[in-house]
């Protein structure tokens, strides 16, 4: 395909740029936005101060608006970050596209196992490492330089924009659906096309689209044997320890080859369709690839379509730790009296966040009554978020797959991702258009993980991206 | 009984005293002698030398003895704390009484859920709290306490005193066993009694003296399934997740009746005699007020004799923790790539260690095979110690009982306990002396927990105990 004259301009300007978009996220990475730990709201706060008074710059018209309290486990109240909407360009003859990105970031400690300072942007063999660098500093980044580009090379920018960036998505992007169904008429009024930027590739090499996302559903299990740790030795033997039921409890949950044994789970999950196989089998992607790039001691499907189809249309569920017990290094010889267990289950097409919430409590409930004797326990809820299925046939589909083919020079591909964004369904259902989902980052950045990094090509590549979409969407009938 | 003219005289001086006794307590709590992490390896040292100082200062002969190099569970080598050795006198007229204490402490933080900053010694209610006041520095203190107040009133020391202090105990006393081995022949020639200065009476009003413990054995259960960590949305349903295996595994491990699943571990457990029961049943112990003060959810054993039975002559088993996992507050959804699930059995009279160690090992594997898919597994030892059992009948033990009646007032119970000391099976084993244990801290000090205390009058009383069972054991024939 022959890329316009405009875009072909500007991706030379991308290219001059290099390392001042490298410094951004340096910036950007420095600043610890961890949205899940409350000692770090203050900092989360500021990285949303940060990117507004960067988007004042690019002369977007900004608005920090405040989404209220979180309500903390323990029953304090904490400010949450504001979301911040941004707007450039009003004419009635252009599209308006909406984007959607995220300011906060995982948890992340250089102990957990970092090669090097996680809040430290560190250049290594044309990759930049850093939490955030890849999910989703990295491409939100893209979307300011992308705009910031039009203007540097005097071009008009080819539709208006929104933008709408928040600082709680790692935390269940807690306020923000209330904050959408409030600016349904205001901010979203004139919205043609909504794009999420956030998520990754499949794999390394083909860049990708998603049209379906997995929902999400957190869990508390806490069970209390005491009102305060005691010494194995002295009470080893005579009272009901809680390690032991919370580790029965959680077996409880899954079996051996990743089946949810919560049996209620499975009743609203669709059965398989016919065609689903064959756009499954069509995708690019590896198994043995795939488990050498997580290093997998073992997968549970070895089989592609049967991999793809257990992440992407069937919930999983994963037990992510334990609060309360002994988790330092070394010994201590100790009955941790209040032991919180933490699991998530990844949802699917057709399943409704309150059923799948009911029947986990329900079904915990039931396993301890079987067990007989037990401590007490309380189920409490997390995050939450259901899942997401678009029509990849829309037009607006297309354009977004020209976009990366005039960067890529390759197709990307249609697919579906495991991944949770409860912010898309909701985008979906108050605003009714349609929305694309752009992973800018590829398959093996580490997000949520030791050594976040995100590929300087890759970088660049995603402002590209973004600026050629924004022309390609110009060129849509409304 | 009619106390002696001597003792007396000495408990007036230490009542006199109670201040300064508290100051020293507040210096050695605030030393952070943790044992067990190695960053704190350098203040477990200084408590070494804090304590030496002070016995140089009330005439003791000390050598710091060196133990050699601690082998870190990631192969790095780092140095041991020496062991103190002490001795005042050598009249070949006296008796000559071993006394055996530590000076490390459990791991504590404030965030454990302490009121008051653990190594910061806190006076409230009569009571002292801090990490170490009742195990062991108190009691430490207390035999310094109780020599200095022999000099101090001018009184003839009764007996030849030796001191062994050793700073890996709450660690499993790495290095000791060598020692005491090394110094059979040495430090230990002329010792006719040997008394062991630890541990926690059984409940708050009847001090006990302990002529029996169980044995311990610390396991390393790590399961891996990856590299690195993984994102529960992108992998959830792709691969094998350690923390499904690892909860699967500790599930396997004991039931909710409190008996351990691994049936091997009970073969070499001594049959129930028939005179055990109507010992038991005589203890002065209340399951309801003990009940109370753990404050319980549920006890395994409600029945007085059953519970006894349970935490001193049979084995338990108690999970710790879970190290590698998300163990911190908030939402963190990943899939954990290496857990290591933290766990230890209680030992009981007859049980070899090694044995216990191989039973374990064993039925890991075996129920990891019988689980078919699996992920890597690695079982790893820990601090271990077999269990001990003196003959409470010997003319020792009635010296130490004369000595708490001439404090207390009342008759001591001579009871077994669920804890573990394996210095006092080697001490046994290698001197062949006569063994007790002086148990000076009350049932509900909260050893090994938050908020550890020490009762002001039991940490008096212990001085006046230990003057009296020098004064006592000067008076038995050899």
């Amino acid at each position: 395909m022959t890329v316009p004259g405009v875009l072909n301009v500007l991706f030379k300007y991308v290219d001059e740029n290099k390392s001042r978009y490298i410094e951004n996220l340096r910036e950007a990475v420095a600043i610890r936005s961890i949205s899940s730990l409350e000692e770090w709201r203050d900092e989360t706060i500021k990285m949303v101060n940060w990117t507004a008074d960067r988007l004042r710059k690019l002369g977007f018209q900004v608005s920090l608006e405040n989404i209220g309290m979180q309500v903390l486990s323990n029953g304090t109240k904490l400010q949450l970050p504001p979301v911040l909407l941004a707007t450039l360009g009003n004419d009635p003859k252009k599209k308006t596209v909406c984007i959607y990105g995220h300011l906060d970031v995982q948890q992340a400690t250089i102990g957990d196992g970092w090669d090097t300072d996680p809040f430290e942007l560190v250049e290594r063999n044309g990759k930049v490492y850093g939490r955030g660098s890849a999910d989703d500093k990295g491409p939100v980044l893209s979307c300011l330089h992308a705009v910031e580009a039009f203007q540097k090379i005097n071009a008009d920018l080819p539709v208006n924009v929104k933008f709408i960036f928040e600082a709680m998505e790692e935390s269940g992007s807690i306020g923000l659906g209330e904050l959408i169904a409030r600016e349904k008429d205001r901010f979203f009024q004139n919205v043609d096309y909504i794009c999420v930027c956030d998520g990754s590739s499949l794999g390394k090499d083909v860049p990708c689209i998603v049209y379906g996302l997995r929902g999400f559903c957190f869990f508390y299990l806490t069970v209390e044997c005491a009102s305060q740790d005691l010494h194995s030795g002295i009470h080893g033997g005579a009272v009901c320890e809680a390690m032991t039921d919370l580790v029965y409890l959680l077996d409880s949950l899954v079996d051996k080859d990743g089946k949810l044994l919560i049996t209620d789970i499975y009743k609203d999950v669709i059965p398989l369709q016919p065609e689903e196989e064959t756009i499954y089998a069509k995708i690019d992607f590896n198994v043995e690839d795939y488990s050498r790039t997580v290093n997998a001691t073992k997968l549970l499907h070895n089989d592609k379509v049967k991999l793809l189809l257990n992440t992407w249309r069937y919930p999983s569920l994963s037990i992510h730790g334990i609060e309360g017990a002994h988790s330092e290094s070394g010994e201590k010889s100790v009955i941790p009296a209040k032991v919180t267990g933490k699991f998530s289950i990844r949802l699917v097409e057709n399943q409704k966040v309150e059923d799948v919430q009911a029947s986990v409590i329900k079904y915990l409930h039931k396993k301890l009554e079987e067990r007989g004797r037990a401590t007490k326990i309380k189920v409490s809820i997390g995050g939450s978020g259901a899942a997401w299925k678009e029509n990849p046939n829309h037009p607006h589909y297309s354009a977004a797959m020209r976009a990366i083919t005039s960067v890529y020079k390759i197709d990307a591909d249609l697919i579906r991702a495991g991944g949770s964004m409860s912010v898309i369904t909701t985008l979906q259902q108050i605003t009714g258009k349609n929305i694309i989902n752009l992973a800018l980052s590829s398959g093996d950045d580490n997000t949520h993980s030791q050594n976040e990094k995100m590929n300087i090509e890759n970088y660049m590549n995603g402002t590209k991206v973004i600026a050629a979409y924004l022309y390609e969407v110009s060129q849509l009938n409304k």
